[in-house]
């Protein structure tokens, strides 16, 4: 606090990691001019992610708008700042699927126009394209002019520079912090009666309901339902039914003799950098039958497997209590009835737990739809995606179903492989969707930029109907290209995996000057991408990015057994992998909990009492330790960090 | 196979990695007479362990004594080899606590001479030191011979040459099977029904029952307890009660308000490097009172809690099905009524359970008695740990609950911080036990020697009248000198640790081919002396030495989350992060399962159940695949490797 409180302090001294005397080595490497173009630079790009996240009613950080007013000159008025809407836990005795709440039906029109859904009193409006006021889109010309001016300025050498010099002194003063107060962490957690870092709350940030169940409950349930139901009718191929003992006996083998081995859906040496083969690893013992007929919402059975495998996962959460999880739900946009099929399924089995707050998942596999010509054009796929959506929320009475659906789903996830690369360039002169109809996939930016418009107006509407909203929460920085990084620092609420920020300074010091939160999957990484002791999860952590842990796929990953009672516990062995792997602290533990139900889809009212009353408030005066097990100090600690961080540029802009 | 059935290959061949082709560059480093000079050192260093192994009923390989008779020109008799003896789990029905079935009492004489426990026809007999025939000591000064043999051995030049040169020999060796086979080992274990690591047996090979529950178990037991029983009186101080709410009134504490962090048993940064803070580990909440009452065997209850403490632990186990653990109880020679304490502990509060196998650890902590004067000298101590067990064996029924613990206790194991230094040498100029009055400590490797030549005599003893023998476990390796390495290779079943294995190839190897179990932590190590990702244990499986993985002490070092239902895991958490970090194949983990149960003190009863009839046999034939999961492929690969070492030797000597 006595850094951050004295601005008058010389220039030249804010560089250096003053802590550790480096002082005399650093002055020469930043010059006044270089500086004050870093700042210029770092503040343009985050008031171009704040304008887009108030657009789509995400999060962005109260103390760095307040900085980027103080800036401007500009009174900072917290009370406009805007949050996502999400569902409340049903009340005692609440049905969930109950219908009769649901809002009346508006007559209003949705209409895509250059990939876009607008919505409109009335057809006539709609043919006049005038859409209804007070529900902007993005500006188009504008975002490519905002991304193209942040493409310049991760490649800006003085802005590099400066960013890594930056993330440096971030690293060496939590080190410090470390040493001086780690004791004094540890003393406050010891005071605090009743609370530690198994009933803190955690929330599995990153996960994919296809496989999150573990190995060994799969197999359980394999053999399970053959005893049960090796009569019954599972598949119909060609007018023909096919029993479950037909099925398997054509697949040549007999659940009976399974094992988790023979059923290899694990994740081995075989599938590092292999994004290829561990996709083959959904289908259990190799056969994609398998696959449709216990991890599919749409099959012959109706997705009754897949559902019961599910509401097991849930149950298990509700019996350890403080775990919660967001599983993601594939939307293709092969097909405007998905969504119908997709909430049928969830209505008539009744996939709902409290524990469970539910995503969908987009891959971004036009390429292949086109190839077979299921899908006109990629404008075709976003209106598959995005329309029943709209059509839901402007007449719920008619789509009773989706209605309820959509109550209970917090956000869209982008996923596939980012190692693939497109070879397209977003541009002013991309083609728009309704016109790109080449089998070739668009770029990542180009999906993402989509998506993000399109949850834009979604947002607009459902905010303004008294719905909850959806938060974009994309794959990113996994692998490939690192401007992926960049379309989601302006576009996504958060994002999972990040690894990549390890390779552009200048994003990884905007990530956490805009505290981004990030859902980290070291195990997931360690059998793809990255092994586990290079994994930069501490190393962001340390710098106060958000990170939270999370499993990504426990059917691939995960190890815990599940015992005869069935309960399995991935994401504790997320956690205490990398407690044991990085050394980290029960602090640090528990900081990474509370960043997860941060980031999470979990309602204002669960957020408040798992977190505190004023959890929304930034800073120590935001944690309640009795709930979270976060020392004060740490939280006083990055506060003042961040403060001191956005104060940096505020002198350097002041220069002027 | 090729290689190991090519006894006439060129001489300078059998020296590189001939399978990666840098033969060329090996070439120069080796001449004939280093070669000769370094198998007749290895030799000779088998044919020591292979004496002492023999004379305490211990086990030595098989295929190894082959070779060193092969070498000597004499037949090999498989059917004089030695094995321990165990007792089986009580049949249905049968009580493990029932003295009825306890052999007869004998009139013969124990009595120490010059620290080593002889035993005798009579008094008469004992006074001129005429033991009974066929029971021989190890004899000293040959011993001292043999270990200044093997000190010059590991430290000459050639040797280590050799044995580096024949290590990397055997890990690139391994990477090759690896490349080759790994498919085909995978597919072997596909094919294998009913069985896979979830379900073959493993044991927690090295585990302390004061840490075998983990923090949360304790914290649970410790609140439970309180609200049970807190006006029970639970110590009595100077004549004056003291109830449970009273001591803790004492403490200034409530266990209402107590976590896991103010409990604060778990190891931390604070502990690495640090044996003397993690000793303090075992205090919860740092206090020495709740030690003594919640994990002690002898309190003013009798040592009650820690009693229900270990058999909740079993209970979880037997619910778990598949996992065995072998905790060790101490025994620290400071008094002769240590033993029938512990053992009337044992039979007051029945702590059988067929998933514990029982060990007795004797720390080395001689100095510390010395210097309060509870002991006039080092012999005293070792007549206060061995003598009631001589006398147990001799007059059973004298001494019914010791000789019915004794029943379930399977070996020895020696224990403290092995970094401290003593300054003493052992050699044949030591004082004998009974003249070591100072306060000083002797040095590891006489402890070592003395705890062997009395294990020994029990063993002898105790195989003439029929009744289980001990084996000798020391923990070894995990600091200090190497010689502590050289001391168990002489002497020890196998050892716990054996990380400074890394700092001498000469050893490193010989472990290799005496196929010495090592029961690894690297956990444990992660906490206080080695960081996880340096743990040699990936290095040591490769090269083919036989390590299994434990977990040392749970409530300082594991994570994993105990249950509504209490059932902890932290040996699928070690499992589990192993196969994580080191990437472990399937075959991997279950190979290591497999050595785990070799090693342990299950009975042939129990091993034959869970390893195959065969289990005593080597090499492809002795395993079980059906059992073990552990594919044919890989034991032929330990097999041939091993023969075409042990081969090599031969080679070497028949130049002479």
């Amino acid at each position: 606090s006595a850094l951050l409180h004295n601005p008058l302090m010389n220039i030249i001294k804010l560089f250096g990691p003053i802590v550790n005397g480096q002082l005399a080595d650093n002055y020469p490497f930043v010059t006044m001019d270089d500086f004050e173009l870093s700042c210029k630079g770092v503040y343009r790009a985050l008031t171009i992610r704040e304008k887009y996240m108030r657009l789509a009613y995400q999060r962005f950080p109260l103390t760095t708008s307040q900085y980027l007013r103080d800036i401007e000159g500009e009174p900072f008025m917290p009370e406009h700042s805007v949050q996502p809407v999400f569902t409340s836990p049903p009340k005692e005795g609440e049905d969930p699927f109950n219908t009769k709440c649901l809002p009346e039906n508006l007559s209003w029109v949705a209409r895509m126009k250059d990939g876009v859904i607008y919505v409109y009193k009335d057809a006539a409006e709609a043919d006049q394209h005038k859409p209804i006021e007070n529900m902007p889109a993005p500006h188009y010309e504008t975002f490519i002019d905002d991304m193209n001016f942040l493409i310049a300025l991760i490649a800006q050498g003085p802005t590099k520079t400066y960013s890594h010099r930056r993330l440096k002194f971030l690293m060496s003063k939590f080190n410090v912090h470390e040493m001086l107060n780690e004791m004094e962490e540890m003393k406050e957690l010891k005071l605090n009666p009743h609370r530690d870092f198994y009933n803190c709350r955690k929330v599995d940030t990153h996960i994919h309901a296809a496989a999150c169940m573990n190995q060994k409950h799969l197999l359980r349930f394999i053999k399970k339902s053959y005893r049960v139901d090796a009569d019954r009718v599972v598949q119909n191929i060609k007018g023909k039914d096919v029993t479950m003992k037909e099925l398997f006996a054509n697949l040549n083998l007999h659940p009976y003799d399974l094992t988790v081995d023979s059923l290899d859906v694990h994740a081995g040496r075989q599938t590092f950098q292999r994004f290829d083969k561990f996709n083959a690893k959904y289908n259990p013992v190799g056969a994609s039958e398998l696959r449709d007929l216990y991890m599919k919402t749409e099959n012959h059975i109706d997705g009754e497997y897949f559902a019961r495998i599910i509401k097991e996962v849930a149950s298990d959460l509700e019996d350890a209590r403080y775990q919660y999880a967001e599983p993601r739900l594939s939307i293709y946009g092969c097909n405007p009835n998905e969504w119908t099929k997709l909430s049928g399924w969830f209505n008539k089995h009744r996939v709902f737990s409290p524990q469970l707050k539910w995503m969908i998942q987009v891959p971004r596999i036009y390429d292949i739809f086109r190839g077979r010509n299921f899908v006109p054009h990629f404008g075709k796929m976003l209106e598959n995606i995005f329309m029943p959506i709209f059509q839901a929320t402007i007449e719920p009475h008619a789509n009773p179903e989706l209605s309820i659906f959509l109550k209970h789903v917090t956000g869209f996830d982008s996923v596939d492989d980012e190692s693939k690369h497109s070879g397209h360039m977003f541009c002013t002169k991309s083609p728009k969707p309704e016109e790109w109809d080449i089998v070739k996939n668009p770029s990542y930016s180009y999906y993402i930029y989509y998506m993000y418009a399109n949850i834009t107006m979604i947002n607009q509407l459902r905010k303004a109907r008294g719905m909850n909203t959806f938060q974009f929460r994309p794959h990113c920085g996994e692998a490939g290209a690192v401007t992926h990084l960049l379309a989601s620092f302006m576009t996504a609420d958060n994002i999972s995996h990040g690894l990549n920020l390890k390779k552009s300074p200048v994003l990884q010091y905007l990530y956490f000057l805009a505290q981004i939160p990030i859902a980290m999957s070291p195990l997931s990484n360690n059998s793809l991408f990255l092994e586990y002791a290079k994994n930069p999860v501490l190393e962001f952590l340390k710098k106060g990015l958000i990170v939270s842990l999370s499993t990504d796929d426990p059917m691939q990953f995960h190890y815990t057994k599940v015992r005869p009672n069935w309960v399995p516990e991935p994401l504790m062995e997320e956690y205490a992998i990398a407690a044991q792997v990085f050394k980290l602290s029960t602090c640090d533990m528990c900081e990474i909990s509370r960043n997860s139900v941060l980031q999470s889809g979990l309602s204002n009212e669960e957020k408040t009492h798992f977190l505190g009353a004023d959890y929304l408030k930034e800073g120590p005066e935001g944690n309640d330790i009795r709930k979270t097990n976060v020392a004060q100090i740490r939280m006083a600690y990055r506060y003042e960090t961040l403060c001191y961080e956005l104060n940096l540029i505020k002198e350097g802009l002041k220069t002027d």
